[in-house]
């Protein structure tokens, strides 16, 4: 594997949330899973209810992982208690609209103005389709779900500024990269150079077939396609279209285009994607009115202590100051690990290295009202502009079409990069961002209004986004799957489908069932 | 281009509306065409107001073309009259609903029987993005639209029943097909049979391009990849997933799979798609609210005469039987070709003959109310699964995600293989939609309920969906693009968008831009 490769995977990895250790993962022989669903789902949990009678349970964050134990455990007939920190559940999964306060551990303060109506998910705001445990939630809900536009062919890639390129549609570089593919096999096919792999009825299958893919002439040529769109569109009687010259091969092989060629065929980024309308907070919303009596919110966790038979959790009214300790049978944390880092613990030493061993990754993303230039003058309805720039894409709003006004993702960028960008003042970031759109759309910069970032490592109670799972850390993933004394770990970063809901739901549901049972035991 | 690329893109076009006979057009050198807009679309027509002040109109027909020209002309200060023949406008703009009567002229009478909410639109069903004309309507009435799923990675191509095969889930047609083009490829380069077209430094780029383009290897081979999906999804701790094997190449140079692979990047098929929230037909009644006191429905027309400067068109009450003759000074004829072709006229013998030599093609769809297993079991959000047998697909819907039912499409078939789909008595049409949704979901045929059936040449007063121009045809699409006397010819047929309603809407532009032209003269 080359570095351009690696470089590239990683990018791809850090952005889809991809488990890059769930290859080499060891099994640790508790029982093949069981598949119910031919297409390979995970089943439902499925505790027998009245399992729980009498065994006390505190849940220690109301993210979705902590949601999720809560809800089952409590259907279970366990005696819960959901700590969360916040006044308001979510974790990550936080929707920011008009009002909504943005208060980063770097002393800054943002207050959203938006126009009544628009959001801004600045955490997790997509939803595959295969996700079928968070979805199946939403259906036991009733949250209501709409297609989340993922990917436009409306959408530009947007080259480095240093290489002075121009935005390029990106139905022009997946077509044409298509084409320039196809030719390039045709004419191989016909060199001979095939010859050993396919026998001659085949590789006369391969070049019509390559004809069809790419849109070849008769002659096997790509010489442009009606599929990378026109320069001027065909109209009513003789107004025939100008298609779009084919973009150079040349232009097609630089490594910077490549994540924009791909990205929507990655399996967490194919259609059909989907949202919850209103805003992704309507899931934690839709658990927190199910679990009202059972949810301390403002309510930070301070000691988490193993004994003998049980767990003591010293936790702090945010209000009042008060501390008080809290007893159960078992307890599942759900923190992120550079929170659960600074609670005083007794657990084992290897415990304890791996929850501050491991590297936290981060996000940010930044989100501008705007009025809705991308549709009236470059037909763009949702998807996703990628950038070559620090703030790495441009996320239009997959709803709301064709109103006056809309809340657009200016930058989404991960790691170092993330890290780099965030340091300067929220001045210095806005003024990147309005510089790229506009770049994307020349004039439009000035539109934009009103903007907030959400710097993930600077958000309390959540210092960061996610896992960047890689071989040597296998480990401590083993290790904190497995529960220390009577604590029990969930999160998405304990899953193979690290940064994303299921991942969390999933990690929950396993939590449950270990507790479930020793409880049975 | 041999005879499988030509029938292949024969069954493109009929699918996707694609006017052929484009390319090859003659322009009339009526004036360049003006392009407003850096992405090619054609600029909103401009009629001065008041200029058409004392200018009598007579429009033939409510659909898109009919209204879009009605809407206009009033604007203008026209004085207008929309004479339509069945009790609702929109023409092929056709949204079925519980309670809609289906009176076809071979004698069936179906009531569709759907569940409040549910709705089947029997005509066009989505708009691309780049068809800004038709959407820039929906955005000046306030039509609220919502994405249109038209590509779900989690469909199915189906094989002809013939060669026994199994439905091939399209995540892993899509990207196996992409692997092992992209592995070929790469071994090619290696060979040196590519060392003419490409210099070393590009050759060594373009297998980098093309490890990641196919998620190839670190050696460029093709193992299978992630993006093909997962026999066993990976969920929490140690329960990796277990992946798809890839398809064999051979199975992918079936050509029957073909349209599978590439039809969502064909252009008018591309993302974003949109629709109306709630059906189609919310365009028409947008129009119809704004043209209620000028639109004559159950008003069937039986002649159009040219006068020296004028015209007559006798109409027919549908309820009283009574006759009467309209004058105008100029006409909109927007029927369908064979429906104009049972009106008397006094045009000149070429364009009567252009009006009754043009084969128009139709259309057969069907649509079932169910339980959403598609969603439930299959993880399929809107979309579509192809089918290589007579009904042609399976059409999940975009919206109600998670409710309890739905409506989907089980058929829709054009051209000869329509008609001879629909010469069966329903009941068998039903049977075969049924038999082949059993196949991809095996067992649920049984739970497909109350279906109905729009056959577009057996429905009165459209008599045909489209018109599928060729070569040989260029000539009638010319001369009906001409006016006959002080009558203008508009529809989708008569641009170079045929069978969408984008291409209505500008040739009712183009009719009506004629007519202001020779009012001003």
């Amino acid at each position: 594997m080359t570095v351009t490769r690696r470089t590239f995977l990683m990018q791809l990895a850090a952005t889809s949330g991809y488990t890059a250790a769930a290859a080499a993962m060891t099994t640790l022989g508790l029982g093949a899973p069981t598949i119910a669903s031919a297409t390979g789902q995970t089943p439902p949990l499925q505790l027998a209810p009245g399992s729980g009678k009498g065994v006390k349970v505190l849940v220690l964050g109301a993210g979705i992982a902590g949601l999720v134990s809560a809800y089952e455990l409590r259907k279970a007939g366990y005696q819960v208690q959901l700590i969360e920190a916040r006044d308001r559940v979510g974790g990550r999964n936080w929707t920011i609209r008009n009002g909504t306060r943005i208060e980063l551990n770097d002393g800054t303060t943002q207050v959203a103005d938006f126009e009544p109506g628009h959001y801004f998910n600045a955490g997790p705001a997509r939803l595959p389709s295969h996700h079928q445990t968070i979805l199946g939630y939403c259906r036991e809900f009733g949250v209501e779900l709409e297609a989340e536009v993922n990917t436009s062919r409306s959408a530009y890639f947007l080259p480095d500024a240093a290489k002075g390129g121009q935005p390029i549609q990106l139905r022009r570089a997946v077509n044409d990269a298509r084409g320039h593919v196809s030719e390039l096999l045709a004419r191989a096919a016909s060199k001979g150079a095939l010859d050993q792999e396919l026998s001659a009825d085949d590789r006369a299958r391969l070049v019509e077939f390559l004809k069809v893919y790419g849109d070849l002439t008769a002659n096997a040529e790509y010489k442009g396609s009606e599929r990378s769109g026109y320069k001027v569109y065909p109209g009513a009687a003789e107004k025939v279209g100008e298609r779009n010259e084919p973009l150079p091969l040349e232009a097609l092989l630089d490594p910077d285009l490549w994540t924009a060629l791909i990205f929507d065929e990655l399996l967490i980024f194919q259609p059909t994607m989907l949202q919850p309308v209103g805003g992704m907070d309507r899931i934690p919303h839709a658990f927190h009115e199910r679990l009202k009596d059972v949810a301390r919110l403002n309510t930070e966790v301070k000691a988490i202590r193993n004994k003998d038979k049980g767990v003591d959790v010293v936790v702090r009214d945010r209000a009042s100051g008060k501390q008080q300790t809290l007893s159960a049978d078992y307890a599942i944390v759900t923190f992120p690990l550079p929170v659960l880092a600074q609670v005083e613990t007794n657990f084992a030493p290897d415990v304890q290295q791996a929850i501050s061993g491991v590297h936290y990754d981060t996000a940010s993303k930044i989100a501008w009202q705007s009025r809705r230039f991308w549709e009236t003058e470059a037909q763009i309805y949702g998807g996703i502009s990628v950038v070559k720039a620090e703030t790495a894409l441009i996320w239009y709003p997959s709803g709301g079409f064709h109103k006056k006004t809309g809340v657009v993702v200016g930058c989404y960028n991960i790691g170092q990069a993330a890290r780099d960008f965030t340091v300067q003042p929220l001045s210095a970031q806005f003024a990147v961002s309005r510089g790229v759109i506009d770049r994307v759309h020349p004039g439009r910069g000035a539109e934009l209004k009103n903007p907030v970032s959400v710097a993930w490592h600077k958000v309390p109670y959540s210092l960061g986004s996610w896992v960047h799972w890689v071989t040597p850390a296998e480990k401590e993933y083993t290790r904190l799957n497995q529960p220390e004394g009577r604590v029990h770990f969930a999160g998405e970063y304990l899953s193979q489908i690290g940064a994303w809901q299921e991942g969390a739901a999933l990690s929950a549901h396993h939590a449950i069932a270990a507790i479930a049972r020793r409880v049975a035991a």
